[in-house]
């Protein structure tokens, strides 16, 4: 079990959104408002929760965060903003706090109103100051379609402070801006400024490097909140924790994405700048046949390059100069027989996959994170209705 | 069955590329080169037949066109460029015409050498004139994985001069600059110039509004020849024909589509612009989420807005103007109930769907064509490898 960094509390409860599992989740400071910083979805479709925090979160301060799950209220008009508004209101009542400092997020179905008065109902009973502390539980809590808990903890520097992060997602997942809704908490003192650089690094290299099926979602949300119980910290060891914890959840929500078998890992180094390496690795990674290749344990290397080639506005990347590597191997140019493609295969059945690709245009490198595609996802997402 | 126009024939024979189907296709003007125009893939990793047929039409003409199909010839290295010389070398020996005026295309496994022997031992058997002028015949000896042959033809005006256009391609599908493979021939007399013009149009509105599954070919080769056989046209109905074929491969191209069950069809209007109009229409009809939710007939439109909504630059668009709907029924923002959600269901579960989204931007629109995403897709691309 691993429990919130000293300064947090939180609460959860099913509260009869959709079934009988935890739907409500409370993270509050126990101290009054803290350090904050969110980033959120760039959606046309953006949902009043994301409207909401990015508002709520913009002095850099937060005392809590609300999430409910298995509705994401999108799409749901004027009356989704005031339902939104009205469970703000009710928490930051409950807590004894402005409703400015209360940040919600919420995901699940678009298009349909919340139970809005079981909602409510809900929130009475949220304690004045939450005092569990159990990170898996709350994970849970934010579950959707998910089907474990994702939850992930560093110490910052030798400690004791440390960084806590939740994480929930499966499908709709290629962040821009942000993930489906993750949170990372931590007890180090920081300013509101320096956390907010800090994590839009972090999230930068971590959730907007994971894709599970280019579809981006119309709620999501990351936050970080800093307690300060744990007293100040060094910049850069804040910095490593919060990215330590960022990139386990990623890896998480990959292994779990919807129908996912396998997760993939793309490394593309030898690039001319970030942008191109991360630009080649997400075709890569969001490539149908090469997801498809993965999950068949199928050595086709051609897929690979197929997907470096449709980076077209890339024209310095030379067919020449590219090398492709399924973990350590080459399989291009150097060609590789009969009996290393069983190899290969068999390093494809594992349930953790490195493609490396070398552009050859020069030295900067981006990793990024996906999984398989499977029939298990057209499962989850045709055979299954709404 | 479908003749070819006036003034071409053909010669289609097996010669083992990879099993006993037809493999050679050599489609020739009877009477010397003729006007050519061609639009050739922008993957970065692409074959020689592309590089070939690229140098080769550029002065507007060609006498003849060489498919070899079940394998690329991709990412072949300096062998490759050789066998594909040899083969082109070889048919215009055969013609009695310059090697400079005989295009080549193939598709097939990337990465893999032709079986040259074979290859340029069947070639020694294409007739000086090739007679033959079945375009079905012709356009099953291009498929690759494809089940059934794509062939389309259109009257110019009130004729007698026609379009025959022939197509291949099932996956790897969402073509930039052309598709796959197809070639349109006519009868028309027309100068390069302008067939290259009228050509260029046609693509844009067609095949490039193609997407079977986001991965762009290293193959796509489309090429336009007139023998002019029938004498000269009207040019606008020289287009309209040459529309109207290509529409109908791009047609039965999705429908074709590996896994794909139903044709999907999305209409984008009142958009800033045909750009802004065609950006939004490729995110629906890419999305996975919007793919299986039409596979599995589930009235989902909230997956539909989210792919509007990932349109993130597009931030002139207003969720509250925007307009959904399935076939003519409006989903979004007028709320639908059980009943009709029941008829919307029924209407997703045919064998081909219309999406029909409005932005409230301005007047622009733009279709696009796409397929659903199957467990066959999956079955296709992993359980069968290569």
């Amino acid at each position: 079990v691993t429990t919130l960094p000293a300064g947090f509390g939180c609460h959860v409860a099913n509260v009869g959104v959709k079934d009988s599992t935890d739907d409500l989740l409370v993270i509050a400071a126990t101290d009054g408002p803290v350090a904050a910083a969110g980033m959120f979805t760039q959606s046309r479709f953006v949902g009043p929760s994301v409207t909401i925090s990015r508002e709520h979160v913009q002095d850099g301060r937060a005392q809590a965060m609300v999430v409910v799950s298995k509705n994401a209220n999108v799409a749901t008009g004027p009356d989704g903003v005031a339902d939104a508004r009205a469970i703000v209101e009710g928490v930051a009542s409950r807590l004894g706090c402005s409703s400015s400092d209360v940040l919600i997020a919420s995901t699940g179905v678009i298009g349909r109103r919340y139970p809005i008065e079981r909602i409510l109902a809900g929130v009475t009973a949220v304690p004045s100051r939450p005092a569990a502390t159990e990170a898996e539980a709350a994970a849970r809590a934010m579950m959707t379609t998910d089907t474990v808990p994702k939850v992930a903890s560093a110490s910052i520097g030798d400690g004791p402070a440390r960084v806590v992060g939740l994480a929930k997602g499966v499908g709709m997942i290629e962040p821009d801006m942000a993930t489906m809704i993750t949170v990372l908490l931590t007890d180090a003192a920081v300013s509101a400024a320096e956390l907010d650089e800090r994590f839009r690094r972090v999230v930068e290299r971590t959730f907007n490097c994971l894709s599970i099926d280019t579809d981006t979602s119309t709620s999501d949300t990351a936050i970080a909140m800093a307690s300060g119980a744990a007293g100040s910290v060094d910049g850069e060891e804040l910095e490593a924790a919060l990215g330590a914890a960022a990139e386990l959840l990623v890896k998480q929500i990959a292994r779990d994405g919807e129908g996912s078998e396998t997760l993939i890992e793309v490394v593309v180094d030898g690039a001319r700048d970030r942008t191109q390496a991360k630009r080649v690795a997400k075709s890569i990674v969001n490539s149908p046949l090469v997801k498809t290749a993965v999950h068949g344990a199928d050595p086709n290397w051609g897929r690979v390059a197929m997907a470096v080639g449709k980076c077209q506005d890339d024209t310095d990347i030379d067919q020449e100069q590219v090398v492709i590597r399924f973990g350590d191997r080459e399989v291009y140019p150097t060609a590789v027989d009969e009996a290393e493609l069983g190899e290969i295969s068999r390093y494809l059945a594992g349930d953790e996959v490195r493609i490396h690709v070398t552009l050859g245009t020069g030295d900067a490198a981006c990793t990024v994170w996906g999984c398989d595609l499977t029939d298990g996802y057209i499962r989850i997402n045709a055979d299954y209705t709404t």
